[in-house]
């Protein structure tokens, strides 16, 4: 996609161990515009698979998914990253490792928002080492509701998680996929 | 709004320590549907003031920004909820306690992404006592930028937080103002 391309490559910063910092226009800040276009292409990509539901993670993950959301007209639903008391129910829990932040987490989502018949939708902002992604592919199974695939803003193709996650049969679909990166460049795989 | 208020009548929980649970349309799982009234409604109410900036928190608060974004056409800024590797350089902070969680936290927002010249309008999804919304605003004073006012989903009218920011002349915009709740009703404010 190319305007995220050419963001990155205007606004993006790399920081030292791997780290591209986005927070000027896909995190902290998010640049509607941007946000729209993603919403679009995600929806173009998934349209034809008919999701019922589309699954992300907090915090960053959110605008993107409710960017597809609003193009797709389903639902999104967001897991948390640890126990809290609006979560009350039996809920679905996979663990997750953050290389980022260097320490491990629980992800959980209520049983009443992932159902058996629903089609879910993958959405996160990045792929790297694939922890989250993993996560919230054990909760669509565990929930034993249909997988269509993933939408991910951002994948460094370098990094083995996207890739482990295509040997399984899981369609990954990047925006922007990175092969290397350098303190004064981005080099995108076409 | 009456179909805000209608899916808290339909689709609310009141539980015990006079929470109200949204997750199934507002929080965990939003309804898109919904959200885009959401957005709609606060374009309606703060377009004429020219926006510069959306200024929400992490994580609830996320997705009704976005959709104000969205029919804004403004970017959307989240406070953290605590210090990320993620966020370098210099921040504003505000101390923030949770009644829900019964905790003190610190939000952050970094300095680059709110500046003197922004034209402020706050997005969250509840006021109560008004805690993360006063960390806001103290975050918008702190970079010396103009605070249109806050557009909330569902205000607790029973809870003080929002007759106190008004006294001080800020303008609170709550779609949905409970005025009353019990174990199986909840009362709106005409």
């Amino acid at each position: 996609m190319d305007y995220l391309k050419e963001m990155i490559r205007r606004e993006g910063k790399v920081l030292p161990g791997n780290i591209l910092k986005v927070g000027n226009f896909l995190n902290q800040q998010i640049d509607i515009d941007l946000l729209k276009e993603i919403g679009k292409e995600i929806a173009r990509l998934y349209r034809d698979d008919k999701p019922t539901k589309i699954l992300t993670i907090e915090s960053s993950g959110i605008a993107l998914a409710v960017a597809a959301g609003f193009y797709l007209n389903v639902p999104v639903v967001f897991a948390k990253k640890h126990s809290s008391s609006n979560v009350d129910g039996a809920v679905y829990t996979a663990p997750v490792h953050s290389y980022t932040h260097n320490k491990d987490y629980t992800i959980l989502v209520s049983r009443e928002y992932l159902k058996r018949e629903d089609r879910v939708l993958l959405v996160d902002d990045f792929l790297a080492m694939g922890c989250a992604l993993n996560g919230l592919v054990e909760l669509v199974e565990k929930a034993h509701a249909t997988l269509l695939g993933a939408a991910i803003a951002i994948e460094k193709g370098f990094q083995e998680g996207g890739d482990l996650l295509r040997k399984k049969g899981i369609r990954i679909e990047s925006l922007a996929l990175i092969d290397s990166m350098t303190d004064t460049s981005v080099t995108f795989r076409e």
